[in-house]
């Protein structure tokens, strides 16, 4: 199946996240049934077993497959960021594509000893979101456009799909987004980042207090919230989480930036996450909150606070192992062994 | 340096034990300074990091590797077994030996997918432990063998070992381990292991209390605990362990039962494990009160309970990708990457 990405409203947005496909039953079936006949104890492979079945209910097939892995890494630049709500000057967001470009970034290590493909998706970084204390972050044409983006990124004969971003100030984004999305105030979703101080830790507080205060329908529509308080990256994020459902393609979200901008399609639509995990807890404590919130429990736990994906790199290596697991050991039957007594 | 792994005594184990090297202090400096400059903020890549210095610390140089991966799965049969402390029979030990031989079991995906390479050491599965509630469960010489057994296991141009074993009935040995070394009695230490019901927990417990009434001597000395309710698999863990710190081979540890065997080590010489790491909390409720009593921070935590070695395999894939980007990734200066700003 191949879905348009072109999109030419917020509104054809909206109706994508509706007919995104369920899963498929009889695929999850069969993975649980052959998982029966495994050689383990029933349950022994634990949050494995579930992957197993996770990835074939959201790829539609049994077995289900984890050779061809795709990261996708959008970046976007800020206009709060002149705000001081970060250790790194903005200049950072456009010097690490390059340094993905060249290889030498943490996911493309990552990346190397996966055998994924890596795709660096900046989003316009020389025009930055405007300050979302004084305007929206994006104006809609703006935010269809980094949709548009997200959903194009999407490799539909990827296996799995693991997203990421990278931009300077986008955690303050992040928490905005969530407050938006979740309720509370900015003290409660803001957090270091890259390394603030405590200055700096009230002052991201203050600008999302700021932005919440002058844009009040963030609290009632997601897609408002996403323009108003988001950013490009994290709008292509979105985008693509719709986009691999309707491509057959299950995903793993990385840390609090990505998460947030993932919440947005949960808002939009009960279930909307369930074709994805959350790769990992992320040390940014405003993630916890946020995985509370969408009662998601994240695969991995390492106090990582990098983003770009790299957490859920790792988490792709799990998933590569559960699926092999999965598909290519014995059944008692085939492998003589017994069974437990009755 | 190469340690013969002959063992005439079980004196000579404990001078083996002593005479264990403390980390590469020139190393770990080394891996530290090189990440202060590595392109992403201090601290964002979390445990990762602590891993990298961990490696580079144990195996004694910079950059650190892990490209070579041993996996060894040691298996024993229990004495108690027949005492119902298991769902399953006594007979699948040598069937799952067999599996493994066969390429079947979950683990030889995993080495598959890792490019490790598995070692399986099935220890006189055709002569099980004494029951332990009636004597000790190995002699001396027994118990020495099975030591040597997991020292002579070990491959020393290894970078990285990941240890499991296979024992139906094992649990209980582990339960009876850990109470020995740790206090408290069987009900705190026992679990479902392989999935036992109610009455079979309450024989595990008793089993376990039983032995240890039998053998009071198991509360002063780690060795006489192991000879008397542990197991040859779970020796020849402890073997390989202390083998693998002579070697400068850094240690994965599965399970319940694998960082039993491990904390022998731990009570015969505080920092004794200080070259493993736990690689995951296993859904056996016994590991949870293990790893606080030898304050042992796990890797994963997936509820897995398989054994086998299936968590460290799974854990030497975050190894891996720790190391890649310790010694992969560019630094800020020879990426352009401004730092944070002063």
């Amino acid at each position: 199946m191949h879905v348009d990405f072109r999109l030419g409203s917020l509104s054809e947005f909206r109706a994508r996240v509706a007919a995104m496909p369920g899963p498929d039953e009889a695929a999850a079936k069969r993975a649980r049934a052959h998982d029966a006949r495994l050689t383990k104890p029933a349950g022994a492979l634990g949050r494995l077993e579930a992957l197993a079945q996770w990835a074939a209910a959201w790829q539609g097939r049994h077995p289900p497959r984890a050779e061809r892995i795709q990261v996708v890494v959008f970046a976007g630049n800020h206009g709060m960021a002149a705000r001081g709500v970060s250790a790194y000057p903005a200049a950072v967001t456009a010097q690490m594509v390059a340094n993905f470009e060249a290889g030498g970034a943490a996911i493309n290590q990552l990346c190397t000893v996966l055998g994924a493909a890596l795709t660096v998706v900046p989003l316009d970084l020389d025009r930055p979101t405007e300050d979302m204390t004084e305007a929206p972050a994006l104006g809609e044409a703006d935010c269809i456009a980094a949709l548009a983006a997200g959903m194009a990124a999407v490799d539909a004969d990827a296996d799995l799909l693991c997203l990421g971003e990278m931009g300077i100030g986008n955690t303050t984004a992040a928490a905005a987004l969530a407050a938006a999305l979740c309720g509370g105030d900015g003290a409660a979703w803001v957090g270091p980042g890259t390394g603030v101080d405590s200055d700096g830790l009230a002052r991201k507080a203050a600008v999302v207090d700021a932005a919440l205060a002058r844009h009040p329908e963030v609290r009632q529509d997601p897609l408002a919230a996403l323009g108003c308080v988001g950013g490009r990256e994290l709008a292509a994020i979105a985008g693509a989480v719709v986009q691999a459902r309707h491509e057959r393609v299950p995903v793993l979200l990385d840390g609090f930036a990505c998460t947030a901008a993932a919440a947005v399609v949960a808002r939009l639509r009960a279930g909307g996450l369930d074709h994805t995990q959350v790769a990992h807890r992320s040390a940014e404590p405003g993630h916890r909150g946020l995985l509370e919130a969408l009662a998601l429990g994240p695969l991995l736990d390492l106090d990582l606070r990098l983003g770009e994906a790299s957490g859920a790199a790792l988490a792709a290596g799990l998933v590569r192992m559960a699926l092999a697991a999965h598909n290519g050991m014995a059944t008692f039957d085939s492998a003589g062994v017994s069974g437990p007594a009755e």
